[in-house]
């Protein structure tokens, strides 16, 4: 078997085959994906909220540590204070559906330990479990209480980089919320593509008071909230205007 | 006319009809992405790879400020140190297509000054204008150079808040590089779906060495890498196993 995670395994007997898909439904759905500012007053099935909200968590996840958690908010008193604390916008205070995307850096470590357990029961490969075992503490830890120790680990990591392929974030409990956060990011793409298939529309919020959203939810010291997603069925007058973006040719660069 | 982004318009003539879409072949698609550690010996043609990229830039971008770059690296050379630069791994050293997502949080300036420019040309109201003529620049400015004022941007926040509803991130250049990350992964996930639908498959990668790849496609001061992501045809035994999820029952809460 191979050494590290990195290498490539010597035999690997599971298959997924990879089904037809229709790339045009997809098309269609990402284009027709716009921000929504002013719902229509209609209800949106419990059902169609799960299953947009499982397909989100179906979403890639960082080492699959799964630092993720959504609050669908439907106590209407609950509701009505967080949409003031999104500014009472209307993208917030006429959707029918309210969801918090929230970032949990701090549960690399429990959830590593139980990857590691359920693999080992399932007799994975060693490099694997050394993978949970070793790599991710010491690329997830070593920052010390409060971070104390990241500048010992930003310096450490920065001169074994001059001689050798090091990996570099999170290097303290800033990078390790920024990479948390990149994680619930893809799986809020994820739900919001999914409302737009199953025929709704949402509008991700990150102009929201992070400290008044958190004590509402009683989110834990540690979380952060990546966005507020609103959803519902589009008002006429809900989308503000043609969607505005700058030139491809800056952003995609070809080497 | 409304005071305020955050106010409903008085009258918005626009109007986008939500077209009917295909919930089953999106859930498919999700459910069929896996993340690819082998892949194919086949190339992948252009055009498909230019039309994914195509569709991950319209995924929805924080304030429209569209602080994102996709960088194809085409030339072998590249894209062999690149794929050595993530660790050797097969997921990147096995694959026909490999792609550097990057987070530019510095352009949110230049970009909202031009989207004023632009609305103002396209007689957009004067609540939207003022959204990128102050707003815009309180929320991701006035941190000073190097993040010296962001104590004091803090601080003022901080204290503002105890008494209204306050926006709160980016307070610093890390909250602001923690911003465009989270715009950079809603494409990266749009992207990943997007070839998904198409035949393809990917694998999106944060382990990689983030100083190499920068030196390597020359990134400018501030960029920070979000993702590598490869792309091409599975192979069999590409995936490592079957999809790993915690209960869902612990992300998905209600209120």
């Amino acid at each position: 078997m191979a050494d590290s995670i990195f290498d490539r395994p010597l035999e690997n007997k599971y298959h997924e085959e990879a089904p037809v898909t229709d790339f045009e439904a997809f098309r269609k759905i990402v284009e027709s994906r716009r921000s929504i500012r002013v719902y229509e007053d209609r209800a949106v099935p419990d059902d169609v909220v799960r299953e947009c909200l499982r397909l989100a968590l179906l979403a890639p996840t960082s080492s699959n540590l799964q630092c993720w958690e959504f609050h669908w908010v439907k106590n209407p008193e609950i509701k009505a204070q967080l949409a003031k604390a999104c500014f009472g916008q209307p993208a917030a205070t006429t959707a029918p559906v309210l969801m918090v995307a929230v970032a949990r850096p701090n549960l690399w470590r429990r959830h590593a330990k139980e990857m590691a357990e359920l693999l080992e029961s399932q007799g994975a490969p060693k490099a694997v479990l050394s993978y949970y075992k070793k790599l991710v503490p010491a690329a997830y830890g070593l920052m010390g209480p409060f971070g104390v120790l990241s500048p010992l680990k930003w310096l450490v990591i920065n001169l074994m980089g001059l001689f050798q392929v090091m990996p570099r974030d999170p290097m303290s409990p800033w990078g390790l919320k920024t990479w948390a956060h990149k994680t619930v990011a893809l799986a809020c793409e994820n739900l919001m593509l999914a409302f737009r298939a199953a025929g709704y529309d949402t509008c991700p919020m990150e102009g929201f008071d992070e400290v008044r959203v958190k004590r509402l939810l009683k989110l834990p010291r540690g979380s952060s909230v990546t966005m507020v997603i609103s959803a519902g069925r589009r008002a006429v007058g809900g989308v503000y205007g043609a969607r505005v973006r700058f030139p491809e040719s800056r952003f995609l660069i070809e080497h």
